[in-house]
């Protein structure tokens, strides 16, 4: 059995009561931060879960996923995954290969980034687009998905990428305006730490977004909608400190 | 200090470890089940937080929401919701409204089926469109939606109706079909049950899903994009008995 087990947005204290109960149980137990990061270092997890907790690199995810699925054949296996196990592809790919090979999976799901900027900015989830990612090497893609997202009148949530290192609201957004000029005025909204209690979130035009200093790693962004539902806007200018002029947008 | 806890998928155990402190640590403890529903009972809860759960109202949560944040302002106070808090727009409001009057928040975030939905179909996070509710009052809103969706090839994550009753999928497809008769060509996905370890996930056509038992609720669905990407079609045909001639999606 090969169990997926969600840790949640920040720290080891954000697995679900049902996920420690899985790993307690577990003869193996493994982790990934390759394709997200969480605070809590491996030490601090293994303490916390009494249990040895092995580090997964990005090839044992792929070309050698095959070894991980082996040793669920006999044993209970849990990959333990920032956030909720899935979101990211590379998880699908693990569960179809184990599936086909017979092994049994079970998903523990944990609380994710898509939709904990609701609460933090107020926007209505319902609301939120395509998502994408502003990597390091420039692409045009997620200029196209803000676009594409815009002509529905849909947010958009931008994760920044983590390899070699976890990339800031600043950097992501040079990266947006060097690709097309235009994203300078969209309004956006910067969230950094989500899920720590300590978030900052800041929302203005992408220009002005660039200016400030979000602090510490993870960051994200969403890029807003043509328009703004009325309560949007007022958590906006309540959690975001977002400028009197956004109520234009108000539909 | 008002903190909203999120429950997550299915039972009680699905709170977060550092969900589980604040109950238990806190003055008095509130749950809506009004924007959700959650397998456990009162009873259940209460037994395993050992502490009293007073169940709230819709009014309780809309115009007479300021009773709640009254009490927070000299109580610690936690109020439980289903999945994720703030996925459902009240929440937003009352947190608004809370920090206006000088009451501090905290958000505890849980698993959402916003984002499980991805597990259990392979379907893949960021190619997800805004999403709808068909509810038991017909409108016209979720083929709108559906229809923008596909118009920049994302898919659509519809809600199904709680009140007065859970909508079975079989009664939203017949809503869909009723309000456009060309969606019943449409592919999409059913899902019941999410976070139980019991789903049933099915992939056909809307006007054939109308014809499958997907068993008790909850329930919800995705209508497919106008593409797929060969991984999501790969995970359709097992994680969902998808047809073959899906593959004509796969782009």
């Amino acid at each position: 059995m090969l169990t997926f087990v969600g840790l949640g947005l920040w720290d080891v204290k954000d697995i679900s009561v049902k996920g420690l109960e899985a790993v307690r149980e577990a003869d193996e137990v493994y982790v990934e931060y390759y394709t997200s990061k969480l605070l809590s270092s491996i030490e601090e997890m293994e303490e916390f879960f009494g249990k040895r907790v092995v580090e997964l690199e990005r090839s044992d995810l792929e070309e050698n996923s095959f070894r991980l699925i082996e040793r669920a054949k006999s044993k209970s296996v849990v990959l333990l995954v920032p956030g909720d196990p899935m979101v990211a592809t590379t998880h699908s790919a693990i569960k179809l290969e184990a599936e086909r090979k017979g092994v049994k999976t079970r998903i523990i799901h944990g609380a994710s980034i898509s939709t904990a900027v609701c609460g933090l900015t107020g926007l209505h989830n319902y609301r939120f687009g395509k998502s994408a990612t502003v990597s390091w090497h420039r692409s045009q893609t997620p200029v196209n998905v803000i676009k594409a997202n815009r002509s529905i009148d849909a947010h958009t949530l931008l994760f920044l990428d983590l390899h070699p290192e976890p990339m800031t609201i600043g950097h992501a957004v040079e990266n947006l305006i060097a690709e097309d000029a235009q994203m300078k005025d969209l309004y956006a909204v910067g969230i950094a730490r989500a899920g720590s209690g300590e978030e900052v979130v800041k929302c203005d035009r992408l220009e002005n977004l660039k200016k400030i200093d979000f602090g510490k790693p993870l960051h994200v962004m969403v890029v807003l909608a043509k328009t703004l539902h009325f309560m949007e806007f007022e958590c906006l200018r309540e959690f975001a400190d977002a400028p009197a002029e956004l109520e234009r947008l108000v539909a």
